[in-house]
């Protein structure tokens, strides 16, 4: 890399010579799965930050990028395309190719099949976009918050659900809509009822869900034991399976070439002293992707 | 099918006209899911045995087979070579279709893997069959019964862990003896804690555990919802995710082909009347396969 270069930060880093990165199945490297609010350069195990007092501050998830300049590991930057732009690309950091691959790399979402996503936030969309582009002929989406369903339209959802208008579980109205289920579920609502839910939304014999919601209670997976016999899946899915440093340049040409769609996540753009009103507007559910310059 | 065709029962029937018999990824039929205790005959609902004075007896499991003569449905009795010898075939019935298959249908054990299977009846020891007829290298067979080793070895199960005898828990000698965890574990013991050891003892990133066992208490899954980001996955197989109809019939060839060895199962032969005998064997973990004659 050089001076100039565009390139992606990603939390998931990839240092190509680990078991891991050395598996087809899995994206997880060895070297730089560190605590996230903890994270530390790998190579001496001490922090590039600061407090004016010399306290050391840790990086984020290795990439510590709520920063106007920051210090990363080059297994945590990928190199893409000089033409490519860079107020897009950054949403393939984190939710975009979160959501998209667990529909591309985790689910492998096939063209005519149906889809239910539980949650409607930027990884939720991005699911539903990866859906869309693999052909899934029904995109359901999932949300209490029904202004979620005008981005949800625009992105080529097929339908909606808000489990405040009905009285019946949102699984059997998403087993009646479908003939059984769907084919495949996306939790990313972070809430083990909802959860459960997506795990019933789809057909037995075959369904399965895509578990992307971080979970900070100590409850264990709301599934009993009895149930996997009745065919449903459920699987984590971590940067959407993608091998970043590998796979991150094509998917940014892919995203250049328009063959996925990334304007409709960029909501807001603001100037970056208000980057705490960004914040804000996200905790409300007001924006997905807002974009912050000098 | 004419009389003195040679057959095997099958609990998990295949009627071939429905969804999920249609479907690649399913062996679940929708006509033939009941109630294992109170199973009926599908067309009119009724059963086919009652007591002396006309009260209706359940069929058991689809089959019944705990009788001299039975009445099944045609989709749940696969017709085989007539030449196979019946008192092998019955085995692929149930424990080694269900324990082979998960190796080779579900987990698709790949050549030169690693493979923990945790009880090691009749269920468990078809599991390690499968990984051996598939080229495991590595076959972990684990069991507080050590007279289960015998068989174990017999049948080509390469190391055995009684967890009595460590203070360790199994999964951390397992991640020790395999360098991080083996690819595929197995759970046929129907015990909760014995599953999570299983799921722990796979490898993160890609090791995948099967759910065999039946778990009759109303405990959930032991595992947490971001456990799964681990890259860990589980999933329950019914009857080997064998297509009973379409599939055994190839399967019972390669038995006779010798390339399955089922000559192990069978370890005890009585006369039928003592069938308690029999059961009794099986409940004390001295026998896997008895064969009753008359």
């Amino acid at each position: 890399m050089r001076k100039g270069d565009h390139v992606i930060p990603i939390f998931n880093g990839e240092c190509g010579d680990c078991v891991y990165c050395k598996c087809d199945n899995s994206n997880l490297c060895e070297r730089f799965r560190v605590h996230p609010l903890r994270s530390v350069m790998v190579n001496d195990g001490k922090c590039r930050f600061s407090t004016k007092d010399g306290k050391p501050i840790f990086h984020f998830l290795n990439t510590s990028t709520f920063t106007e300049y920051t210090v990363l590991h080059s297994a945590c930057v990928v190199k893409i395309d000089s033409k490519a732009p860079l107020k897009k690309m950054i949403l393939l950091s984190c939710g975009v190719s979160t959501g998209l691959g667990a529909a591309w790399n985790t689910a492998k979402v096939q063209a005519g099949s149906s889809v239910a996503i539980f949650g409607l936030g930027s990884v939720g969309l991005a699911a539903g976009e990866g859906a869309r582009t693999r052909g899934a002929s029904k995109i359901i989406g999932v949300d209490i918050n029904p202004n979620k369903f005008i981005k949800g339209k625009a992105m080529g959802f097929t339908d909606f659900i808000n489990p405040n208008d009905s009285k019946n579980p949102v699984h059997e109205i998403i087993q009646e809509m479908t003939g059984g289920g769907v084919d495949y579920s996306f939790e990313c609502a972070g809430n083990l009822d909802v959860l459960r839910e997506a795990f019933l939304s789809t057909h037995e014999g075959w369904g399965m869900t895509v578990l992307l919601g971080i979970h900070p209670t100590p409850r264990m997976l709301p599934i009993h034991p009895m149930e996997l016999f009745d065919g449903r899946r459920i699987i984590g899915s971590v940067f959407g399976d993608f091998k970043g440093k590998t796979q991150l340049p094509h998917f940014a040409q892919q995203c250049m070439r328009g063959e996925v769609n990334l304007d409709e996540f960029i909501t807001h753009e603001l100037p970056f002293e208000k980057i705490n009103e960004a914040v804000q507007l996200l905790a409300e559910g007001k924006s997905l992707r807002c974009v912050l310059h000098l």
